[in-house]
């Protein structure tokens, strides 16, 4: 087997063997296929496309790159979530907990923010001591402990995804739905899960700006993860508007404490019990969606999810005093207010740049290396539907870098669009369900 | 300007700026583009095709990318050829000095033999001492003194072109009609030629086997010829059997003094003369294509076509009296017909086949590193249309290694196509003109 040969083949939109991506694969992740020609490989793919047993092939060929956790011996059922990103996107902080605490285990490798979107594993790191750096053997005993651990990707899970990410990312083959499915997917079935909501964002703030281009995606991931032989939907969720009131790593924790309280934004609580409720349910804790969205919301209410996240923050090594004295996380120098300047609705916004504005203030990354501030970022006062005066605040800064303030302000001030009529109707938050045909 | 996001221009099927196309190819020639985002852009060129102007700019990008020669202080026109190969195709070694002969200068830089075709090159050093790699001094001397020069590649001459070619083979995109323009162009234009005239082969032993592959990449070329100012037609030629008797180096040699002596076979002859006569037409030495004709079939009645090829024989260092005494070039050891199997017609040949077969002989190169045979190769006895009795010879093998000879001559007993009917009219050798249009 040539790899000029599999190159042509896709090249010529001719369907690969699941031996000629294993071939490709196993070349790519130990060096013997060189870079050059993974890339051509992977522009033909981006341009040509894949059938459903080549994404298959191709995701499990990237995960048996690496390691793959063997959780067998913890009892119960093994769930996660996975979301595409977006701005002020938290559920992870809520629904992790939620789910440990009606029975299942959430064993959550996460990413980093990167460009507009938040990542999981900054916003836990901004709770001092926080390590999101176990080892495996800690990690199991987190997991076994409390019934989740929140960790971060390591070398030895797909490295074959770390080597392809890396040339997607300079070769302009990132956009392709048959990539992105088999890099979600090899890494989280990495963990050995059973069972995997996605949540796959849509609109002005997502990765996929138009709805069909999420439920396209959806839809080769759930394939994907059946083929594969686990339980997997997706439901497709909005990202027109930031997720709950705040975008920044210490205020999003903050808020995420709040939700587990039964209290803080609507839409992070809905769409966090949501996520839970198809967790529940996939993973056998409750016999529909809706008595697993009953069993989410009792576990806010009776205290035991937060408790969960008690748990987890001190098992982890982070200071769980945090949870009920929030002024222990880190807090920006600085706070100034964006006001309308008109009175009207808020029509729209621009989620992306609200993203960028925040990573501006020092709270994103432009690159990898980059390190963030967890201090700063925006708590957004009016939603998509709100009244708003002229003058009125639409959004506070909280900075420490007073040179990228100006930037951020009128990123800000752009994004909001005002107009004198109210929307008509309100935008649903879980706007599309993929893979639900035929369950209870 | 970054090179990744010409390549997602490139992807989405967008028009480069000729500003675009330079950053690339002097980043590529620099090394300052990595390998694996020029494989990248070279499959989504393969696959999203080019303009007119972006393959201009390529082509004169990659002329740029070395040296460009300038023979303006040399008084008369210069006017080249350049054929896509086939087998048994010799014509350089005729009409060049056919061409000299008659007051054009021919700055001929040539290539090797590679796959089933033959290179000018090889051919040329089958003559005991000639030399194709003069210095630039060198071969301005022989120019200058005899009207034509024959040389290989140096590497100062498009070193974009070598650095791409090299990645094209590895990266399934040789067979791109655009890519396969700029790199022919790139190098015929670097000669400081005024006017070109391409052979592009079509059938069995060409790489182009359809006529309308090779209409369409004589198209490009003739037209990114012409943008770049210079008197440009092609020729598409019949390769559905090999060109003239021989295919092997001191073989073709032999048949090329032949040639130039007004004798040997009829195709070889008439295509010398046709090239020629086109050269002549371009170079502004006669008034028409017919009046070229004319003047080339004088060159070789004349004799001075022949002494041309003497005097550059000895100019570049070769043993002139090879041309006299043929019995000097280098002559295999042994030698075996291959027979027909039954009576009839020569139908038709796989052409490809048969340079294949001169290749296990030893006349040819599978990588570029291997080295050559000069004395082993073919005499076809039979050409399309021929009758032929069974036991008759179609073909004589000229072998040096008994061990390779086994597997060529099933390669060309298997060449041959014998049927009982003759084949109806006579495949016409000329079967196309490009660019000819509005001319004499």
């Amino acid at each position: 087997m040539r790899a000029v040969d599999i190159i042509r083949k896709k090249r010529d939109a001719l369907e690969h063997t699941r031996e000629e991506i294993e071939f490709l694969i196993r070349g790519c992740t130990r060096g013997e296929i060189p870079d050059y020609q993974i890339s051509a490989w992977l522009m033909a793919v981006w341009l040509r496309g894949m059938s459903g047993a080549e994404l298959a092939a191709l995701t499990e060929a990237m995960l048996h790159s690496g390691e793959v956790l063997d959780l067998s011996d913890l009892p119960g059922k093994k769930v996660d979530k996975h979301s595409t990103g977006g701005v002020g996107d938290k559920t992870s902080l809520v629904l992790a907990p939620i789910a440990a605490a009606g029975g299942l285990l959430v064993p959550m490798i996460s990413g980093r923010g990167l460009g507009h979107t938040g990542g999981t594993l900054d916003k836990l790191e901004s709770i001092p001591g926080f390590n999101v750096n176990l080892s495996a053997g800690e990690f199991r005993r987190v997991l076994r402990e409390c019934g989740l651990a929140l960790i971060g990707q390591t070398a030895e899970i797909a490295p074959a995804d770390k080597k392809i990410y890396a040339l997607r990312d300079v070769t302009a083959t990132i956009e392709s739905p048959n990539l992105i499915c088999a890099s979600i997917m090899s890494k989280k079935l990495a963990e050995g899960i059973d069972a995997l909501v996605l949540d796959v964002k849509t609109g002005s703030g997502a990765f996929m700006k138009k709805e069909e281009d999420a439920a396209h995606l959806a839809e080769l991931m759930v394939e994907t993860g059946r083929r594969m032989g686990k339980k997997v939907v997706a439901l497709i969720t909005d990202m027109e508007q930031p997720l709950g009131r705040a975008a920044g790593h210490s205020l999003e924790v903050i808020e995420c404490v709040e939700a587990l309280s039964g209290a803080g934004p609507e839409d992070l609580r809905e769409l966090s019990v949501e996520l839970s409720a198809w967790m529940f349910f996939l993973g056998g804790r409750s016999a529909s969606v809706q008595e697993g969205r009953r069993l989410a919301a009792e576990m806010i209410a009776s205290g035991k999810a937060k408790a969960k996240f008690r748990e987890v923050v001190r098992l982890q090594g982070g200071d769980a005093r945090v949870i009920d004295e929030p002024g222990r996380l880190p807090k920006a120098k600085g706070k100034v207010d964006v006001v309308s300047g008109k009175a009207g609705f808020v029509a729209g916004t621009q989620c992306e740049q609200l993203g960028v504005a925040c990573a501006v203030l020092g709270g994103g990354r432009e690159r990898k290396e980059d390190t963030i501030d967890p201090a700063v970022g925006l708590v957004f006062h009016k939603k998509i539907g709100d009244r708003v005066e002229k003058g009125e605040a639409l959004c506070t800064l909280h900075y420490n870098a007073e040179n990228r303030l100006e930037e951020a302000k009128k990123l800000v001030e752009q994004s909001y669009r005002i107009e004198a009529e109210a929307p008509k109707g309100k935008r649903a938050l879980v706007r599309r369900i993929i893979g639900a045909e035929g369950l209870p």
